[in-house]
């Protein structure tokens, strides 16, 4: 940890927020914002999630991805179980100041709690390839990843999975 | 637009959503998805928005992004307006189906509305530099694109800004 603690700037205008240097974030009705995190080398996706204040402020002082877990309803230093922390390379905040990306090296290689590198091991034909496939609408999901680089049992033992149906 | 409507599968367990071949994604309360858009060439954050079932359908029959606008609360062809018409090269869905990720070539090359490339032209800077540079935790964002690759007024007149304070 490094530093005085983050300070948000207030929301007043859409130039500030849009064309100005302050750093004057929207977190919604439930207290977050939106995060999306690639991994710095390769520009994969490796997940979706979300912060709130304080885990946007560590983040920033730490250098390393911290989370607001909406199921466990937690702070979320990402990796802390696993091992698998983001040290973040850059963060970067869209035009109107409601989403984060974070540009990340993960040490060991993993960001998903199934076991794969990446959330984003499955794809979706679209298209003609769509409608070459399913003459009824039905979709099948292709695999891009078939290969784990950890036990999730082994990681998180009897944890209780965090998908929600 | 090409085949049939596309029929989503009910999500009935976590080995179904997280480790099948199912398209079985999760809408939330407001019967919105995450979607997290990337250049399909470069890998660069483009944007981050929001689909409904119908938009999502949309996107794979045709194979160009359809997304929920929330300001407007209308189904949007992004594009549509601006001509910045976003081809999908890939769509693929994270491990609890609550988040798509398109790869898309966009004509013309800008996905922002406020007349960038990519939304994310501000960066934060974080750890050390964040440490360095301020000692009263005020964060100054840093440009890393400061051309604009068309003028939002000449694309979009007087059409209201979609930013919320």
């Amino acid at each position: 940890m490094s530093g005085a603690p983050v300070k948000f700037q207030s929301r007043k205008s859409i130039g500030q927020v849009e064309e100005g240097s302050d750093l004057a974030p929207r977190f919604d009705d439930r207290g977050l914002i939106t995060v999306v995190t690639t991994d710095a080398t390769t520009g994969e996706l490796l997940m979706q999630g979300y912060m709130n204040a304080e885990a946007l402020g560590l983040t920033i002082q730490t250098g390393e991805a911290h989370y607001y877990s909406r199921s466990r309803q937690v702070l979320w230093h990402k990796g802390a179980t696993s091992g698998f922390v983001q040290k973040v390379r850059e963060l970067l905040v869209d035009d109107d100041q409601d989403c984060i990306w974070l540009r990340v090296n993960v040490a060991g290689g993993a960001s998903c709690h199934v076991g794969f590198r990446s959330c984003f091991y499955r794809r979706v034909p679209v298209g003609e390839e769509f409608a070459k496939q399913q003459a009824d609408g039905r979709v099948d999901l292709e695999w891009t990843d078939t290969e784990k680089v950890f036990d999730p049992e082994e990681v998180y033992g009897d944890a209780p999975n965090p998908t929600i149906l």
